[in-house]
């Protein structure tokens, strides 16, 4: 078997990606380990920057987004029971849409079916061979069968878990990595959103964030120990919690109801460099991760993807290779500026095991030079809206 | 012996203060521990904030400032070979203005002795009396003779080891402080500057900065260890050291020549609060220490001067103590605005013993973001100017 292009992993990157080539006649195979379902069951961002939504209306795919997704036009941050506002539109001309990854990828998934493109499920074992000579090819296992695909390249949108960033020779990759002294305890719920727009809180408590799928559905989330487990809490303390981190005004305002979901996840800062070795291209979650504060994981990794795809046309269409040559450095620019944004914002709003008193009042202090300064706003909302491609 | 406001520290700040206050009448006694060729000898920083030179004009002190300060519209910034610009004039309307502390301090002297003001050298063992109360009182050893001034108030203007902030009892105080893992070796030298504006340098050797006093005079700072001493570092040494951190073209174009001073200084985040006890008002280094990156020490003293200052007028004259009661309030939201200023532009530009990989990517990342970014620009020249009174 023979395709342009595999791409591994079958989540929201690897079938944008598709999706675009797709547009563009490039031939692509998927390979996913997991079921449709699982991948549908994930719980995941749900704040998607303008380019985003641009590459969506680009694939063809954003009729349902913007039918039902939500335009945020800014975001609240509080501290103790001070709350401000950070207007996106003003200081930028630019919204953030709220729409669930789970609902892009299905979104992916229901127009990669509408065009016969193969995805191949339940695909274990996967192996990349070749990657930096001339003829690389993909090797897994199906219902205990082994399959060869071969390809002009590979794109390894397989995750931080998945083989393609570990198919890059330790020689020759190096890996930057932060791992962070705390989780977030996340919680789905049937309830109206607390406010409008997000509202990121510091309190003395720890970090807290409210969330929100679509106007029934919210997602709340606090900052824990990792030494918790779910289980360690009952709704009726996740919203104490909550309702104690948040100010007065939000926190009577609250509407609790029981949980739909509730999981922990850590946070943790990863880059691997480079992004290219020979015919195989690193995008989104398999070469960089960020902690999910500032929402950036997704957004990052899609544009990764819109790099990528446009190398690969200019070199399908104008034998040009100066995009795949360069993809690694540009893709890693940006990557680092969303990584910077993303420890700059977690470290302003969480607590940390080792933060002094001077530590503490330094935070308050930026939080402060935040509310009260235009340029610190503006700069806050160029990265929130994603910078520039 | 009796005065209005008995004023611990024969600085700047406290000079400052005494002049401005005797502009509108009020009496001041300075009290001093060392002589005054101790105090003009000290070197300190020389880039001031606009605010500080309106003040020097109130004060009617302006002349030789504004005729022998350089004002300058910038700053560059370089990491490794890349050098960029901040234009604070573009930014902010603003420029800084370079003169010497100690060119200062010689204009605040003369202007003292001019009006016949009174400052008692080589003041010892300085104690204040019932600060908490309604008769608040100084005493203090002259010649081996015990003196005593009553007053209304007293102005703690006694830097980081003066008596005036130990005065305030523990259970009352409290200290917020951080202490860097490196000092500042700086060298001064009768050579012009290498570039019209300061260069605030991070290399992977470490911090340099190069500033100036005036066309003819230079000062050099490098990033050391705390456990080097300045008979370590041969002049040789220094300026080998100093254009191994600055780009290649500055490093080419360097001057140099003998030191005429040469030494090394801690860097410390330091705040007390609160800066009032009673009848007594704290004022710049005697409530708290910046690291000199950014210059802020002197500047966040003069805004303490310039807040008491009012506070005392407003007293004096209308017989309206909120000012007084709101100093420490007041003067702490602005100097903790210079703190964080000071404590993350030290953050940026410095080598750290325990960065990470990825910590020192992240602080390319910030400098990269700075260098691009106009809202990151504006935030920077806003706080480098200095943030409004």
């Amino acid at each position: 078997m023979r395709t342009q292009v595999v791409i591994i992993g079958g989540g929201p990157s690897g079938l944008l990606l598709a999706r675009l080539l797709h547009t563009k006649g490039i031939d692509t195979v998927v390979l996913e380990r997991r079921t449709e379902a699982h991948v549908l069951a994930r719980i995941r961002a749900g704040v998607l920057e303008r380019g985003l939504v641009d590459l969506m209306a680009q694939a063809g795919l954003d009729t349902r987004l913007r039918a039902e997704g939500i335009p945020h036009d800014g975001t609240l941050i509080s501290y103790d029971d001070t709350l401000f506002r950070i207007d996106f539109k003003a200081q930028t001309g630019t919204s953030v849409m709220v729409y669930g990854q789970t609902e892009l990828t299905r979104d992916l998934y229901a127009a990669r079916a509408a065009c016969g493109g193969g995805i191949v499920f339940e695909a274990e074992a996967v192996q990349i061979h070749e990657a930096d000579g001339h003829a690389p090819y993909v090797t897994y296992h199906v219902d205990g069968q082994q399959r060869r695909i071969d390809c002009d390249f590979i794109a390894g949108c397989d995750g931080f878990h998945g083989v393609s960033r570990r198919s890059i020779p330790d020689g020759v990759r190096r890996d930057y990595e932060k791992v962070y002294p705390f989780g977030w305890l996340g919680v789905l719920s049937e309830t109206p959103p607390v406010a409008d727009e997000l509202i990121y809180a510091n309190s003395s408590r720890g970090f807290a964030l409210c969330s929100m799928r679509n106007p029934q559905l919210s997602r709340y989330y606090i900052q824990c120990s990792m030494a918790d487990s779910p289980d360690d809490w009952s709704d009726a303390a996740f919203w104490a919690e909550l309702r104690r981190r948040i100010p007065t005004a939000q926190a009577d305002a609250l509407v609790t109801g029981p949980s739909i979901e509730k999981s922990i996840a850590p946070l943790r800062s990863f880059v691997t460099e480079p992004m290219r070795w020979g015919r195989l291209f690193l995008c989104g979650d398999a070469a960089h991760i960020v902690p999910p504060t500032g929402a950036k994981g997704l957004n990052t990794a899609a544009s990764d993807v819109q790099y990528l795809f446009h190398a690969l046309v200019r070199h399908y269409d104008d034998k040009d290779d100066s995009g795949l040559d360069g993809y690694s450095e540009k893709a890693l620019a940006r990557v680092w500026k969303a990584e910077r944004f993303s420890w700059w914002f977690s470290s302003l709003m969480h607590r940390y095991p080792d933060q002094s008193e001077f530590d503490l009042r330094i935070q308050r202090a930026e939080l402060e030079f935040l509310r009260s300064n235009d340029a610190a706003q503006k700069a806050f909302a160029e990265n929130y809206v994603g910078l520039p491609y």
